[in-house]
C-alpha cells in the first residue's frame, strides 16, 4: 500500500520531516511516498500546497498525511482545510506550552533564524576545521585539543563520525585509522598512548566490511572477507585488551553512531 | 527568568531536541537550560529521569517542561507521572495517525534503527568521500559527478555546507574558493566553465567576513575589513554578471544554507 505524506515548512523543514517520519516508522507495510515543501513563506505558496494536496487526494483517492510546522495563522488555515489529514506540529504544542510558560508565544515565521547564536555557529566551523585537521591519522600533535578520538579500520565509518560530532554538536572528534602493523602488534600506537581517556572504537560485521569495501576496490586483497575478517578481529581484541569503549556500527546510521559517542563519552556540552 | 527542559528519548534523542528547540524559539525572554536524556531505553532508567524532574522541580519550585519521544507505555507512565509540565510528542499523533492510516502503530522501541537502509547508508558515505575529494577546489576533473559546485571567497562558509548536504541529503556537492585572481579578473575560473548550471555562490557581509578571518590571523591584509569589503564586492559582482544564484549566508545556520541550496537548485531527490 502507498500513501502520501507532506512535510511542509516556513523554513528549513528538518523539524517537520524529523518528527514525521520518526513517527511513520511506526507504521509497517506502506510506502510513504516523501514531499517537502520547504520555505512555504507566504500565502500564496501555502494556498499552492493546500491545492496540490487536494489534487492528490482526489488522484490517488486518498487524502495524503500532511505534517506542518506553519506558524503564521492564515496559512495554516490554508493548508489545514485542504484534502488532507493534518498534523499541525507546532499548534498542537504552543498553546500548552502557552499555559505553562505563563507567556504568549511569539508566532514568528522563522523565528529561530533570528535567534541564531553566532558564538555557536563559529564553534561549529571550528569543530569542522578540527575534524578535517584530524581526519585519518593527520596532525597528531593536535589531540591535546580533542574532545574524542575515534579508532578503527579502514571504512569503518570513522570519517563520518566526526563530521557529524562536529557539523551538529560541536564537538572536537579527531579519528585515527588502525594500520596493517597496528593491528598485528596488537599495541596502542603510541600518537594515542597518552590519550587513553579519549579514545573510543568503532567496530563493524566483516560481512559489511567485505561489502563496502568491495565497492571501492573490488577483488582486491584489502577487500577479501577473509583480510575483513581478520582485522575486525584484531581491532577488537585491541578495543578490550586496552580497555577502549566501542560499538558495533553496522546496523547503525550516522546521527545513531555520533549520539552514542556523545552519550557514553559524556560529551554533550559544547553547544548545550 | 530561566527554565528548565528536558528532552527524552530511547534513542538518538535528535527529534525530541529538534521539534522541542523549535518550538520554544517561539518564546522570548526565558532562559531554557536544556537537559538532555538519550538512549532511555528502559523502565528503570526511565524512571531515574522521573525522579530527576521531580527533584528539580521542587529545587526550582518550577516544574521542568518535558519533551519525550518515548514510545513504550510503561516509559511514559514513569515520565508522564514525574512534576513536569509532559509533552509527549509520539503519543500525541501517534493515535489519530492510527487512524488515519487505519492500522495499529507497531509502538516498537527503536524502530527507525531497524529500518534503516543500507543503500541511502552508502550513499550518504559516497556523498561524504565526494565533498572531502573535492574540497576548496581539489579534484575538478571530478566535477562531472558533482550535484552541485558551490563557490565563495575564503571563510564564506563553503566546506560546512557541502559536508551538511552530504551528510544528511547525499547530495555530491563539490565547493571551490575564489582566488585573488579571479576577483580581479570578474571572470569564472576555467574549472567552472563547463558546469554552469551546477553553480551556487555564497555572499557575507564584509563586517562579518573581517571578523571571521580575524580569528584565524588578527592584523592581517588577509583579514582586513577593506580586503574583505573588496572581495565580496568582487564575488557578487561575479555572480551576477554569470547569473549564478546565490545567498547571503550573514545570519544563516548550516541547516539553512544546506537546505536553501537544496531547494533552489531542486536537488531534493537522492534520499527522497
Amino acid at each position: 500500500m502507498e500513501r502520501d505524506v507532506f512535510f511542509v515548512s516556513d523554513r528549513t523543514g528538518i523539524t517537520a520531516e524529523t518528527l514525521g517520519l520518526s513517527l511513520l516508522t511506526q507504521f509497517n507495510g506502506i510506502k510513504f511516498v516523501k514531499h517537502t515543501r520547504r520555505f512555504v513563506n507566504s500565502l500564496e505558496k501555502a494556498r499552492e500546497v493546500g491545492e496540490e494536496i487536494t489534487r492528490l487526494a482526489r488522484e490517488k483517492g486518498r487524502p495524503p498525511i500532511v505534517f506542518s510546522t506553519l506558524i503564521d495563522e492564515d496559512m495554516r488555515r490554508a493548508l489545514a482545510t485542504a484534502d488532507g489529514v493534518f498534523f499541525d506540529l507546532v499548534d498542537t504544542f504552543i498553546v500548552p506550552l502557552e499555559g505553562a510558560l505563563d507567556q504568549k508565544s511569539s508566532h514568528t515565521i522563522g523565528r529561530a533564524r533570528e535567534s541564531l547564536d553566532q558564538s555557536k555557529y563559529n564553534l561549529r566551523m571550528d569543530a569542522v576545521n578540527y575534524a578535517l585537521i584530524t581526519d585519518d591519522g593527520l596532525h597528531t600533535q593536535d589531540y591535546n585539543r580533542a574532545d574524542v578520538i575515534i579508532l578503527g579500520v579502514s571504512r569503518s565509518g570513522k570519517t563520518p563520525s566526526c563530521l557529524y560530532l562536529a557539523l551538529t554538536f560541536g564537538v572536537y572528534a579527531a579519528n585515527y585509522p588502525l594500520t596493517e602493523e597496528d593491528l598485528e602488534d596488537l599495541r596502542l600506537p603510541s600518537a594515542l598512548v597518552g590519550h587513553r581517556h579519549l579514545l573510543y572504537g568503532l567496530t563493524i560485521s566483516p560481512q559489511r566490511l567485505h561489502h563496502v569495501r568491495s565497492e571501492r576496490k573490488a577483488d582486491s586483497p584489502y577487500a577479501s572477507l577473509r583480510r575483513c575478517q581478520y582485522e575486525i578481529a584484531q581491532a577488537e581484541a585491541l578495543y578490550r585488551r586496552e580497555g577502549i569503549p566501542y560499538i558495533d556500527t553496522t546496523t547503525m546510521s550516522v546521527e545513531e553512531i555520533a549520539t552514542t559517542i556523545l552519550h557514553q563519552m559524556k560529551l554533550a556540552w559544547r553547544l548545550a
